[in-house]
């Protein structure tokens, strides 16, 4: 495709994001690089790397400025209608082709590296907990949670077995499985007294 | 060291493994390679080959034929304390020093190689899931469980936050960190009847 000429920097971030996606998703994770974003956005690799140090960092923005809208949880008054909305929407963004192999792939860069690791949760993990905490203290509000559940940990309990499927056992993240998830999670282990 | 020299089978492939830890707790798990290992155990690097295809699934069968009679369940007609227990002697070996980083290191590979996951899964995560849900039936037949729990999701439920501390969010694995998974497990999220 034809290189891009852009001069203005809001204009040259959205080239350099929308280039890194679009060549991701051509290459895959381990053969994209910076050089490649930097020609295919019309810009020199120095303007890339004077943002974003690594391209782990590069796709994660990315990835998350074109979607994050969409990983915002919605108040209909029904707390589990609404996290089961919110975790389709993540697993269907970066835990299901085409991106999850590539969110996988940063995932396992962010294990020797601390720069990825640190731009993962302050880019993406912490916000989309505070977020998951602030919708559950309004339903804990409105009568829909147990008074004393842990919120602190609900959004670990949450996302912890999604992670468990992409990175671990490599089992289906479908939507069933987020149901039972859910299920499982209100409805708890404990006998009933 | 001395470099040892081992003829017998049994004896050759107990050398080695015990090289393996070794060498990974001296020079971590970037810098471990089959040929040093075979170094230190006197034996020819295609020794170490026939049976280990790769350093991670060597890593992992060292460290899991050494330390596995430690991650079984005992029934002591407490679940949640057996559970306990268990979690435990996982976390304590492969979700901190010394070996924590190390695993950690190994489930970074079994992101890009299919081999270190299938190992990963075959070796280690399978098992330990299935005797989980073995020591969850049994506790559900007691009357410890509530009846109509998703047992096949369990395993799941209550390794997925530890992964994601280990992985992801790089908080500390403590005690009290599983104390509170298991509680909240039990207790579950939504509001009692």
């Amino acid at each position: 495709m034809a290189v891009r000429r852009v001069t203005r920097p809001a204009d040259r971030t959205e080239a350099i994001m929308r280039a890194a996606l679009e060549l991701a998703g051509e290459v895959g994770y381990a053969r994209l690089s910076i050089e490649a974003v930097a020609a295919r956005a019309g810009v020199g690799k120095h303007t890339v790397y004077r943002r974003w140090p690594s391209k782990g960092v590069l796709f994660l923005d990315s990835i998350l400025t074109v979607n994050e809208p969409r990983l915002d949880y919605r108040d209909t008054g029904d707390i589990v209608a609404d996290l089961r909305e919110q975790m389709v929407a993540v697993v269907d963004l970066v835990g299901r082709p085409p991106w999850g192999p590539l969110y996988r792939a940063v995932l396992g860069e962010a294990q020797h590296s601390p720069e990825v690791a640190a731009a993962l949760n302050e880019r993406f993990v912490r916000a989309q907990a505070e977020k998951t905490t602030a919708r559950l203290r309004a339903a804990r509000d409105q009568g829909q949670l147990s008074p004393g559940f842990d919120l602190d940990l609900a959004s670990e309990l949450l996302v912890g077995p999604l992670y468990f499927r992409l990175l671990i056992s490599e089992e289906p993240l479908t939507h069933n499985y987020i149901d039972r998830v859910l299920e499982a999670l209100f409805a708890g282990m404990g006998p009933k007294a």
